[in-house]
């Protein structure tokens, strides 16, 4: 049971991890803190938190979880105000959707307290946001990572993996250098890639000609370009290296599919649509689960 | 009142199309002509068709109106078969994804019949196919395209509306190369985009790692590289010109997001992605519609 838990960022992922706790009786009390004093109004009403915390250092002093649900890019400001505030008994978690960057500015703001970080990644976006979208059941059968420290405790891990699994998430242990390299191929580049297409299309004289004609293939694809952009934005400068690898892989890939239609070459074009679709149907009959 | 409908490949749309005009009362009998014998027979079981038809010169004999729902790739045949066969008073029209490249192989088959030959296309693919997967109401609220010839008589391209209105689909008309350059832009080019993800990913010989890490956003985005892949080299080949120019500016403004990235210019990024997302979000609202 936590007593008190501090929501840093009460947005969609953090207002529906308060829901969870709240929902499995796992938590006391939760004080929500964030930039948008409306949003943290309206999370109040709704009931996603209990108080609204003014100041980090002040509200964190009895906090026995702490769960940063903020943008990549705002992270090390707040680690830099837990260094001192962070109690010792306390536990730091995070929702942040890269892990080498968020981990090596923690390493540089909490000196001896890194031991009290345990790193995570709830996958679990969507294209609304705020604590108005938070529900409850957000995570379930969703996988949540964790890669945690060598400096963590062993218990501490282990709570942070119950409160996932309380919420009905799967969660996974993998290194933060595993985590950075599969999410910049799985959700990082599908993102610039909706992005880029969307960004494009609108900025044509004549968009409308083209957005009046899209369909249900178009929507589909595109549902992520509708993802919040300081956080794309922040996750693109955090992941920056896997991504600009991951960038060169499919625009080659591009440019060699550019190159069978060029070339006309409807064997292997047909061959590579075959391989794709052949590959999507076992992931979505969970082959590779 | 159409009293014999022939429909030339009866998978999903074929199907659909011969089910929407049986429930509005506005065939009397469907004559089914397709490849896969074993798709035929489940169609005729269905009730989508009232007959298998062996032979296409023999089946348009009586037929008052023929929809050819076949690959691209395949028109040309087809059109040389019914140079012969199709009746003075019959219409010919089609379901192909794209125009200019169906209606010049129908010019160059059908000679005077050229003006028999309305050119249409429903935007309403999904990735099942075949005449299980056809119903009723596949049209309701959605697109479809006639790019009608200076032959045809106004009569015949009122009639093809008419039918598809029936369907309770929005047509529209406009030229051929209007049809297959929005259409190279906002669906055929993000088809090639998620083909391109999806089968680069399966390539790795750790794909496993990576699939299973794959999220609803993953999911969305690539749910078109499970489209048909005949279907799509026949369109990527078909309309080759178009979907080249769009792969270049596709691949350019990705280049540019990984200047972006690599620059740090993360400034720039979200102004990007924030336009984006506002683009989406108008779409969606209906504003380009």
């Amino acid at each position: 049971m936590i007593k008190h838990l501090v929501v840093i960022g009460t947005g969609l992922i953090g207002g529906s991890f308060a829901l969870a706790m709240k929902r499995k009786g796992l938590v006391e009390r939760v004080t929500g803190i964030g930039r948008g004093r409306a949003n943290l109004e309206h999370a109040l009403k709704l009931g996603v938190i209990d108080a609204i915390g003014e100041d980090v250092s002040t509200v964190v002093k009895d906090a026995d979880l702490v769960l940063a649900a903020i943008p990549v890019g705002a992270m090390p400001g707040l680690f830099r105000e837990l260094a001192e505030a962070l109690p010792a008994g306390a536990i730091l978690t995070d929702a942040g959707s890269t892990k080498r960057d968020v981990i090596a500015a923690a390493r540089a703001a909490l000196g001896d307290k890194i031991s009290q970080f345990v790193p995570g990644h709830p996958i679990a976006g969507a294209e609304t946001n705020g604590a108005g979208a938070a529900h409850a059941h957000l995570f379930e059968g969703k996988p949540v990572i964790l890669t945690p420290l060598p400096e963590n405790r062993a218990a501490d891990v282990d709570l942070v993996e119950s409160l996932w699994t309380a919420c009905s998430a799967r969660v996974a242990r993998m290194s933060d250098n595993d985590h950075d390299r599969v999410f910049a191929a799985v959700s990082h580049l599908p993102h610039l890639a909706a992005f880029a297409l969307m960004e494009e299309l609108a900025d044509r004289p004549d968009a409308d000609t083209f957005f009046r004609f899209a369909g249900t293939g178009f929507r589909d694809f595109s549902r992520i370009a509708g993802s919040h952009p300081e956080m794309w934005r922040d996750i693109a400068l955090a992941n920056r290296e896997a991504l600009l690898g991951e960038l060169d892989t499919y625009i080659d890939k591009l440019e060699s599919i550019r190159g069978l239609i060029e070339s006309r070459d409807g064997e292997a074009l047909e061959a590579l649509f075959a391989r794709a679709r052949q590959a999507r149907t076992n992931w979505i009959k969970g082959k590779y689960a």
